[in-house]
């Protein structure tokens, strides 16, 4: 069980969004996201919404409180179903990278690099991020291919 | 009693998309529908909410964490109040056509003409998707005038 | 040709949009609306965009400049195609009302029962406000249909 | 604890928000807004959603279901957690202004003066309603120092 | 040299526009697309765009014109840079699959599978979509590599 | 003159976007920012679009182009308007701090202290970011005001 927390924000300086994201990931909250909403007398809004579990829940509604424009917030639990995950090294031309497996079943599902990693390889080689991700994901179909064969 | 079903998506080839709501629509899905997000580090994403009946939630849980790029989806139930609705064949200028009535404690609300059949008049008599509509929609009003004043 | 101007916004009250709405309206502008955007940083923000003519162009730029939190506008040239339009007034059962007729090359497109004389409607009698629209659309479209007989 | 009311609608003329805006939070909501969401067939559609207390969810629930063009709506209870909030008359350099004080654990946590209010003062005094804010909202900075001083 | 068309809409029956979507697409449109916009009284609308040569420009102004519930658009020119595409079928071990390459400066760049071969596959094979996809990636990937040694 | 570059992308990994943003912003645009956009089939997508100016434009463009999965891109011409802004260090309660200035015929019109100060001084005395903001925007106010009345 995890809790989806809500709030409207109507009136806040949008520089402090990406503060409120950063704060909130440290906090331990599982996610963070926005939408745009419109509210009565045609303001523009902001709805944002925070997945954590129950031991955050008092922690992060206070900051949310404090640190937003916001009067109120409104909360409510969600039952959860998530893959399991494993953080892989794999050997690619560019090096050793992280990989994240997601499982299901104990079968391997879906598989992604790592960003940070990516983009240091982007900038260090000077080529495309999207070729990066390309050419790794490439490389661990090739690799889960090999192992299924076995 | 439904259940809401949402799932974030942030990495998917958007093409995906049209074959998910299809494929969720056959299992049975009451609703499918998605909106716009926002993630940290200003990645755009999409939340995929799907509203159904609790004896379709594994089978719908289950294909969205395999054909999506998903980790994780929630879940929770939600009180649901539906108009009756009933379809009936109505005699118009364009032939006999299936419209939809919603019925509140028994009395007409509202009522639809059924999309594809319009779209085939329009095709066929060349004539304005939205003007075919509006023809059929006064029919139905004056077959439902006649119908109170009996 | 007419004018599009846009402004993106990203720190203001969003109380003060309606305000910014009506004033551009008064002034004399073809339309106004918003979009969200989102900027650098996780910034949700909005795009103000209003359509006017040359005339009006400078008082416009110059009340957004002040009026808002923007630091800087911009604006192009569009062709424009608009159908004709006649306001006529319409004789239904909740007394005559004004319907705006909409003509392509001198034949009736489209029509529209004024939303201020159709919500007094609702308020009066008591019933739904779409269902005012349709009563009404209907009648219109009766009206037409015994014209194009003649 | 309150509800939250949602429905999807994906064929009303879309004057009539503004008209049901205005009518639900006469009956006492909480709040309201819209956000734009996607359907099946490429329908751009807009889910309106409700906050409100118990005792206001039949109303509102009859009332969406009569006069948005929806043929389902779903509720859920929410917890929610509120600032407390007092309206007091601050001595501006515009007269008297009502500004509402929101309070956590009976400390002062933000503020802000009444729209309509300040609307009238930026039109009498042919200022930018922006810094009719801007100066009020230092006013009530001061006046809270100067208190906390005590 | 291209033109964008922009229509504001904001009443009409969402079910119409997969309908003006296909149709604007077989008037040869280089693109469709539509975006939630928001317009004075809180009505929620949806701008309509699309790119298109200047021969087909009037033919399609027309159709907006007649089509949708629109009283005006506007256009105007705009540069345009494309890729280069060319359409070859690569061997993969679902059979021979079309791929779209995209060359810059005569250097393939970027390329992706068929959508509706790809779906074929995933229903006949009942795999997920996006596995297909990868799958078909990967090879085209291999495929590139031995290409470029040579 | 500014131009504005428009791409619709579709398929991309949404974790490239900040790389995009730091990136083009790195090589002198004036602004960048993306909408949700709607295409056929149900696609979900992202539309970017950066103001640069002529110097810039085709090394933007040719960015873009390699960066992203985007097969054309689209730019055209727009005037520009923005206010004068100068950078001056304000004493404050935190310390000396940078404020923007913004100016319109030399008056000034608009103030904003720094992101990036205001986001340290929030973590070193530990108080929310949006008090800092205010009373540092307070301070200002009153700088201004006794300098006027000079």
């Amino acid at each position: 069980m995890v809790y989806e927390i809500n709030a409207n924000i109507d009136d806040m300086n949008s520089e402090i969004y990406s503060y409120i994201y950063e704060q909130i990931l440290k906090m331990g909250a599982l996610d963070v996201y926005t939408q745009s909403i419109y509210m009565k007398k045609n303001r523009p809004a902001v709805k944002l919404s925070v997945i954590c579990e129950e031991e955050k829940l008092d922690e992060i509604v206070e900051f949310i409180l404090k640190e937003t424009t916001t009067l109120g917030i409104r909360y409510s639990k969600f039952s959860r179903k998530t893959l399991d995950r494993k953080m892989v090294k794999i050997k690619t031309k560019y090096g050793n990278i992280s990989i994240k497996f997601a499982y299901y079943k104990s079968k391997i599902l879906k598989y992604s690099p790592e960003y940070e990693e990516c983009k240091v390889i982007a900038e260090n080689f000077n080529i495309p991020l999207k070729v990066v991700y390309e050419d790794i994901t490439c490389t661990v179909n090739k690799y889960l291919e090999s192992f299924n064969k076995k």
